[in-house]
């Protein structure tokens, strides 16, 4: 790999560029970007028309930069979760048109939630997670189910901390997680009253492939109130429905009502 | 920016790398990207390797190699798609519980259709066009639309040819093209039966911006059949919603029922 003089690879640097944007900045000057990647002014410059002739980068009117259409193209066209949101889409759609609000589809990445997919209504209560972005697994209801069912040494690294604290019910000692997320395996879902926002209740069950594995959690944001709960049986059904497109076996509910037969 | 002793550019091996990833393709082996990207192997790996490392790439358990989470993430949360996409997903949602079957979002991008959103029911009529995937302008209903809306050199450079012939159905006729394209212009969608399969009909409206230029498609493929042509007005009144939250000025319709004042 070509290196600079000072011994950083190319690549290095235009990972580095793109990670200077986020869902709040979408179009960042040159002279900002160089500072946020903390690369040199001319460095950038040169980078950046590349970049922009590739497609990846775009200038817009205000002569700041933009993350190219070409670039989006190439990401989701091959994208690993293509395959995952085909499947859950359909599920997506029937159970946004009854529960309303905000219904998303998230995986885990690097330690944390990373919101895939989204459908979103009108006037549906107030979202603090974004489609693209990301939130601490501890806080947030899909996080605490993809957490719940991933790999022990993963959950030590969470639990040692630091634990961001969001509102007062944000729970965050570990002790205490532990037991949630054991609660959310014996459940099959979280439910989480005001841990991110006061105002809203987020449930959120485990998606699984052929392989059994948790692969990803589908989650409903409510408004809190008691009737949030309520929509726990169609989140549920929903997430057995994906697993099941996906190919996993999905297992008899644990609770079943047992017909018994009155000749016996 | 660095560059290899043939004098090209890091930056360009690895978009070439990216481009040889497609729908069909989503997992290689290295040397068969190494061939399809014509680099040398030795380049490739190493290319692969440190664009593992950054999670832009990742191997699977096949030891081939796929595009990488993160690559999606730094795409898609600061996509310039992503206002387009937020806008236009409630209308999307309603018309999809209406039509049923495909209802799609597509922009221009290099003289053809990118798909950008797909909402798909189980068992709906086959569908030739993927999320992410593109279409020629001038047999795609969506792509019409943003032919006959787009500047004139592009329409030159497309009625130029080759124009590609998918059914006996396809338009490839550049004076018949013309007389679409001011069709769609003047009725304010575009209605192709059977251009890109025998089997559906595409119906797609125009979508517009603030500065009341058409920045995008919305469409829905239905069942070739008679019915096709009474998605239409949902189709139509949905652009005209999304168009509005994007701050377009919507104008009022081309035919308007006047109520005449009997007292007059």
């Amino acid at each position: 790999m070509a290196r600079s003089t000072s011994g950083e690879s190319v690549l290095c640097r235009v990972v580095r560029i793109f990670e200077a944007f986020d869902p709040e900045t979408t179009a960042i000057t040159v002279s900002e970007l160089a500072r946020r990647a903390d690369l040199p002014p001319a460095t950038t410059s040169r980078l950046v028309s590349e970049l922009v002739e590739h497609g990846w980068l775009r200038r817009d009117s205000g002569r700041r930069v933009r993350v190219g259409v070409r670039m989006w193209e190439l990401a989701v066209r091959a994208s690993p979760t293509l395959g995952l949101r085909e499947a859950a889409m359909p599920y997506m759609e029937d159970l946004h048109a009854v529960v309303g609000h905000h219904v998303q589809l998230s995986v885990l990445q690097h330690r944390e939630v990373l919101y895939i997919e989204q459908l979103s209504a009108p006037g549906a209560v107030r979202n603090k997670s974004h489609f693209g972005g990301r939130f601490p697994l501890h806080a947030s209801s899909p996080g605490l189910v993809l957490l719940a069912h991933g790999p022990i040494h993963l959950q030590e690294q969470v639990l040692a901390g630091p634990l961001r604290v969001f509102t007062a019910r944000t729970v965050t000692d570990p002790a205490a997680l532990r037991v949630l997320l054991g609660g959310i395996r014996r459940e099959g879902y979280a439910l989480c009253e005001g841990y991110i926002d006061e105002l809203s209740t987020v449930a959120a069950a485990p998606l699984r492939a052929a392989g059994g594995q948790v692969v990803a959690a589908l989650s409903v944001i409510l408004p809190r109130t008691e009737r949030a709960r309520g929509a726990v049986p169609a989140l549920v059904a929903a997430a057995r429905g994906i697993s099941r497109a996906l190919g996993a076996p999905v297992r008899p509910p644990r609770h079943r009502v047992t017909v018994e037969n009155p000749d016996h």
